[in-house]
């Protein structure tokens, strides 16, 4: 069995979103704390502006908790660049234990469902889970400096400038409704995609095989759930998914909804939408959040995915393996 | 509070591990299960023999546990390599969940302490905790190309080419004595070093902290223990702790031990000692266990450390960040 039950419904409390312009002329634009107008954040590298965007994200849902930073017991955060910088970094300015977690786009549920899990067990009372990415530090870790002005291929996506802090506690601590209730750890599937513009394909295989145990564990239709939230599949990868799950005798078209892929207003260079570790965090976090809170939405089913490549992999000749980790959030 | 008990005694079960050539020359030569004589392992570059080697350690560590692979529920691992490619390749050849995790050279304790908690907690029964280094993998990825036959300066240490996989369960499914008691999560301490050679000065304080934490929460002094292990502080970094726990008035001279500093048998280019992931996987899961399972020790504090840092975030002028996980492991 790869679910875990959270019977005690530790609450997810309050969210703590940053975004860069770009993103902030979608959907999430008048969900998130703070707007960048610049997406250096007054740093003098794309580095350092995302861990201090992720350092904001962190504060600010502690803030948004109305907790105070003394109270918090534990960080669990990790995000797309080597030895999850970011995270380490942000972690320094805070006076908590730090669990530094990799799952490239996949933190964000790994993050939520660790920290429930640790809540729900009695270990800990309160911990922020974080994650973020910048696009332009992305960009030239895993692909080309941006000076080069490449070319970008019609099946890429645009990794997403920005952080999500998520602050969760136990029932007891605090006045949300909001329960994190379940949480399906994802094993690593590979289906041989080497094209790594093309993250969306390789995803979907992983997203499929945990959403499918997820729903075959706990006895759950897709129908359950108002919504079953991917984190950056994008426009392709979304249609592969709802391919593959279908071909298993399950319909969840009409409940998917892919961060990625509703992150841009307007598709330009992003093609097949957003990606990175930021982009569901983001759109989860400020819109979907927003959306739980006011209980227009009651179910659902976050399952971020991660490619799990480096530069290093690909250029030796390896396929790209992926995962995804399935977390349920429901008001009770 | 940073320390979490473990009431049901979750089990240390097995332990695999490999090394390579130049390690088993040490003190863990006649105790691991599998010697290289070539440390490319048959594979065609570095990073594939490093996650070959991971591979072997969490099959190895099943088979230790007699115990089948389609009983684990649970991967947890991480290593040094950017995105972690060695844990995610390796769990790619599991049908289990995986958590990537990712504390640099903190990851054997991290994973033991999670494997522990989500056990104890009745989440799951089977966990292998695995990491693993490869000495040229890590020197080209985070220092010079090893064809440039740069110098190594005095305070430098060299890393662990070896893995060790962890085979962790509930009590009641193995007759294992051995039992994971408590851990404590450590914070991110930054002393403002800034020189990549030297790793020991960097985490020392890490340890320090991490460890006077423990013993101040569990109210145990440090002849609680007969060991109080740390991970790759090697030789300087040993002594800086030392120091640093004696300014606070707690003596753990005499307890302590460093597996970077006796890892290696000839000091030769090593200067400082072993260090990397891979060195308190192996000797704490060769050598040190087996002293566990005779009984010649019967409570060991498990302190790995590691240091937080890239290659982008030296480039950038940035200090470590160093990190310190503390797992007590005890006969019952």
């Amino acid at each position: 069995m790869q679910t875990i039950y959270f019977d005690k419904k530790p609450r997810l409390v309050a969210t703590g979103t940053i975004a860069g312009p770009k993103e902030c002329a979608g959907v999430v634009g008048k969900y998130v704390d703070k707007t960048l107008t610049d997406d250096m954040f007054g740093e003098s590298t794309y580095e350092k502006a995302e861990c201090k965007m992720l350092t904001y994200a962190i504060r600010q849902a502690i803030r948004n908790a109305e907790a105070k930073e003394e109270d918090v017991d534990m960080l669990i955060s990790g995000d797309l660049l080597n030895q999850i910088i970011s995270a380490s970094f942000a972690a320094r300015d805070f006076d908590f234990p730090f669990l530094g977690v990799y799952g490239a786009c996949s933190t964000l549920s790994e993050g939520i469902a660790l920290a429930a899990a640790l809540i729900n067990a009695g270990y800990y009372k309160k911990i922020v889970a974080a994650t973020g990415s910048h696009f332009s530090s992305a960009e030239r870790q895993y692909r080309y400096p941006l000076e080069l002005g490449n070319t970008r291929p019609p099946q890429s996506q645009w990794t997403v400038t920005g952080a999500g802090g998520f602050f969760i506690a136990d029932m007891g601590g605090c006045n949300s409704r909001l329960a994190v209730d379940c949480a399906t750890f994802g094993k690593v599937v590979d289906f041989g995609i080497t094209d790594v513009n093309n993250m969306g394909a390789a995803m979907a295989p992983a997203a499929a095989d945990t959403i499918l145990a997820h729903l075959k564990e706990t006895g759950r239709g897709a129908d359950y759930y108002d919504l079953i939230v991917t984190g950056d599949l994008g426009a392709l990868g979304s249609r592969i998914l709802k391919d593959l799950t279908w071909e298993k005798g399950v319909e969840i078209g009409k409940k998917h909804v892919d961060c990625g892929e509703i992150v841009y207003n307007v598709i330009e260079d992003e093609f097949q939408g957003g990606s990175g570790a930021g982009c569901s965090a983001l759109v989860f976090g400020s819109y979907l959040f927003d959306r739980l809170k006011k209980r227009e939405l009651n179910r659902v089913l976050l399952c971020a995915t991660g490619a799990l490549l480096s530069t290093v992999s690909s250029g030796q000749g390896e396929s790209i393996p992926c995962i995804c980790h399935a977390v349920a959030i429901e008001n009770v």
